[in-house]
């Protein structure tokens, strides 16, 4: 039997799932992100029980995609202690001599949707996670978008809402949308824990402003043909409505969208999006 | 010997084009965009001299780039006079039974660049146009970026330049690009005429900040291998670095991006970007 490995590597977990050659999940496990020798030493106890033909790989970020770099493959500037400048793939191909494809979680997760879950039948689309950061990732003509680097959509700017004068949670940016609107942005606004909040929180009104405003502008850069949220934040599923409308309105009747009840959906895989986009990946390097 | 066929379809003019397979542009005509009839019958009578193998067609829009619908090749909600909802492709199919490729003006420019200009030995890049309005079109991994319809990137949403509270120049948004930062705007902050501008004038400092802050916004969310501005108010050459350096300062030191002399750049091929790209889409009619 073909074996064919994922490793979706977060900041706080790495999920290694094993699959058979029609992505059936035969053995999976989550490992603590603590070091990196730590966290492969128990990554590579999990893959030694089987013969992979490839790996897959969606890390967190920001990581290093440029096949023509010298640091293609590592884990670069992340805030993560003892995860700076890593040659993560490097040390996977220590290994494993197997052919294995590199990209984010976020990118891992949009692919597998598209495949599989809420952007079946399209080409295009935005996977975008709403939770402690935010993070984005897209498909493309099929391919998961990779230019001098990856996506990294939960940065973009952002026109504040009227009088909104929250001091942003990024460190980096005073007015993107993780520092406006991402899990700790909800709890200095209000007080209470994200996921505590009431539904009928007068809150949501200013989160679907933001989340709305980004999808507008990620529709008008990237035309995706579904947008797909993710994340402990969406668990909020009164969000959905209220960005719909909220997109609808700022957009102002320019582009013709496609019905939005369509268009911007939830993810359909739940924790598997980043799994099963990482072997799809996997399937494809050809062996 | 082959001829390929080259219409870049402006709201002000055509210019259409002829070429030889070495992309060797034999014969060019510009044509005021009257009505649809009669600037087409002027069309025709430049192309019906040669026997075209295929003809590349960059459109102004909105137009309709899905092949799966009904509206396919029309030019959709401009506020063009006369040319709304017009069968554009279909008009041209019905008096030449040739391949034909279909995509916006910006997108074809480009592509162009990105073949033969700019961006050459990159795979993937944004040109934006910044003139009477703003439009942006993308390359990626090879192809012109379309997806439910094609990039607006012109419209995407800013926060404001501190106290700026010039009335946005866009009808549809106020506070896109296009609105705060297109040539009317220009003119609606100083009273002068953007080409009349000195370089020396305080407006430049808000107009690098409103590009920069797009770029941003374009850089997270496609990463893009190389930028590329065109268009009458980027005539204004000082406007480069200060949108490098603007640049630099917004996004932080988030992301690592391409030395910025290289990632920010001017057209290389100045009025041909768009004939040039429409040619080589032709071209790969594959005829």
């Amino acid at each position: 039997m073909a074996y064919y490995g994922s490793i979706e590597a977060g900041g706080t977990k790495f999920v290694c799932a094993v699959a058979d050659e029609n992505l059936t999940i035969l053995d999976r496990v989550s490992l603590p992100t603590t070091l990196p020798e730590e966290t492969l030493a128990k990554v590579f106890d999990f893959f030694d029980a089987y013969q992979l033909r490839a790996l897959g790989v969606g890390s967190f970020g920001p990581i290093d995609v440029n096949e023509t770099s010298d640091t293609y493959g590592y884990i670069t500037s992340t805030p993560k202690q003892g995860w700076q400048n890593v040659d993560f793939l490097g040390k996977l191909r220590q290994h494993y001599n197997i052919p294995m494809a590199w990209t984010t979680d976020v990118n891992a997760a949009a692919y597998g949707e598209m495949h599989l879950g809420a952007g079946k039948n399209t080409q295009s689309c935005i996977y975008l996670t709403v939770g402690t950061g935010v993070g984005g990732g897209a498909v493309v003509n099929g391919h998961v978008l990779q230019g001098f680097s990856h996506p990294e959509m939960g940065h973009i700017p952002m026109e504040r809402y009227p009088k909104d004068t929250l001091i942003s949670s990024c460190p980096f940016h005073d007015h993107c949308l993780e520092g406006l609107a991402a899990g700790p942005a909800l709890e200095k606004r209000t007080g209470i824990k994200g996921q505590l909040l009431e539904q009928t929180h007068d809150v949501w009104e200013i989160e679907a402003y933001y989340l709305a405003q980004a999808l507008m502008s990620y529709t008008l850069t990237l035309s995706p043909e579904k947008i797909i949220l993710g994340g402990g934040v969406m668990k909020q599923t009164q969000l959905f409505p209220k960005i719909r409308e909220s997109l609808k309105k700022q957009l102002g009747g320019y582009v013709s969208l496609p019905n939005l009840d369509e268009y911007v959906v939830g993810c359909e895989l739940g924790d598997n999006s980043g799994t099963l986009g990482c072997l799809l990946l996997a399937k494809e390097q050809g062996v």
